[in-house]
């Protein structure tokens, strides 16, 4: 049994929505699987010094135009957010908790949490919406809205941040497949080749 | 008659080398010429705040890793040099002479400059080694080594990078078409959407 592709994304990464729309027909198309992994940027770009795309001088503005196209280029619907970048912190536990008590159903959360962030233009960063969403696919409100607050899912999602920087990750979309690293939604043709061939 | 491929790269950048190998097919497929024009990524970085991708905090291991697979991917020679990044005045400098004396000598002194530091490891940012490869093209080395030093091809290279900032050129490759700015070798693909369609 193959190992599952794990995708770390941050919900707040246009690239990682771009790449999440594609990640789960590429493992399919090789006989695996994925495995979500929610990051926050935030923490990593303490580290890293990395900033949000936008807000850098120069590479700010192309970015924006960037995200547009290569969504069009990919046939993928894109809206740029009225608030852009949020805090990635809510969604990411929800998913966190919702793929601890069914890893299928949250797999759906973080494409629904994604789809209502970069093509519904709702703001994620909220507790409600994400409760709404979460709501939407079955999940008890209540359940939802206690997990966001569970010492245990804060801890948890940490700890996962904290790992996927042990591992290297800076960025998102940032794909590990057998240990090879691939960052960005621009590096899926070598994640095919990686994929069918085992090496470069 | 469409506008040229304007194709802005830095000497030690490895995926410029890259896009330098790609981008001449590219113009011919669609009756276009490509216009050279180097760039000093070290002066856009006092603008940007960018660094050296190798300097970065884990951003550098990863990017080490993807320039050789990305160059083996496209099927291109690539050798990491042993000394990265460099300098890329001098190279700069004696390719705007060398093009303002012959376009076409000059485009190939452009990849003969790429291909001595990307696949035969020579330090290019060396004068004396600027020159030897201007001389095997059929420069006069005399002549070189004059423009290299030569106050009006030092402000011509100036006012090029100055160009291109105000352009908004921020990395390597940077590929501007029709206006629409296109950054990374893994940007061809919409090159050649945008080429044949003129649009997104």
């Amino acid at each position: 049994m193959p190992s599952p592709i794990d995708f770390y994304f941050d919900f707040s990464s246009p690239y990682g929505y771009l790449g999440a729309q594609k990640v789960e027909a590429l493992a399919a198309k090789h006989g695996r699987t994925v495995a979500w992994h929610p990051i926050l940027l935030g923490a990593i770009f303490k580290i890293t010094g990395g900033r949000p795309l936008p807000e850098l001088p120069m590479k700010g503005e192309y970015a924006k135009r960037d995200f547009a196209r290569s969504a069009a280029f990919l046939g993928i619907p894109f809206k740029y957010p009225t608030i852009f970048p949020i805090s990635s912190v809510a969604p990411s536990r929800a998913c966190y908790w919702a793929m601890g008590k069914d890893a299928k159903k949250g797999a759906e959360l973080v494409k629904a949490l994604y789809k209502a962030y970069f093509v519904e233009d709702r703001n994620i960063s909220d507790a409600a919406t994400v409760i709404e969403i979460a709501a939407g696919l079955g999940f008890k409100a209540d359940e939802v809205g206690a997990a966001l607050n569970d010492p245990a899912v804060k801890e948890k999602t940490k700890a996962e941040v904290d790992a996927a920087i042990a591992r290297g990750v800076f960025g998102s979309p940032y794909i590990m497949i057998d240990g090879e690293p691939f960052w960005g939604v621009d590096r899926f043709e070598q994640m095919e080749r990686w994929l069918s061939t085992g090496g470069w």
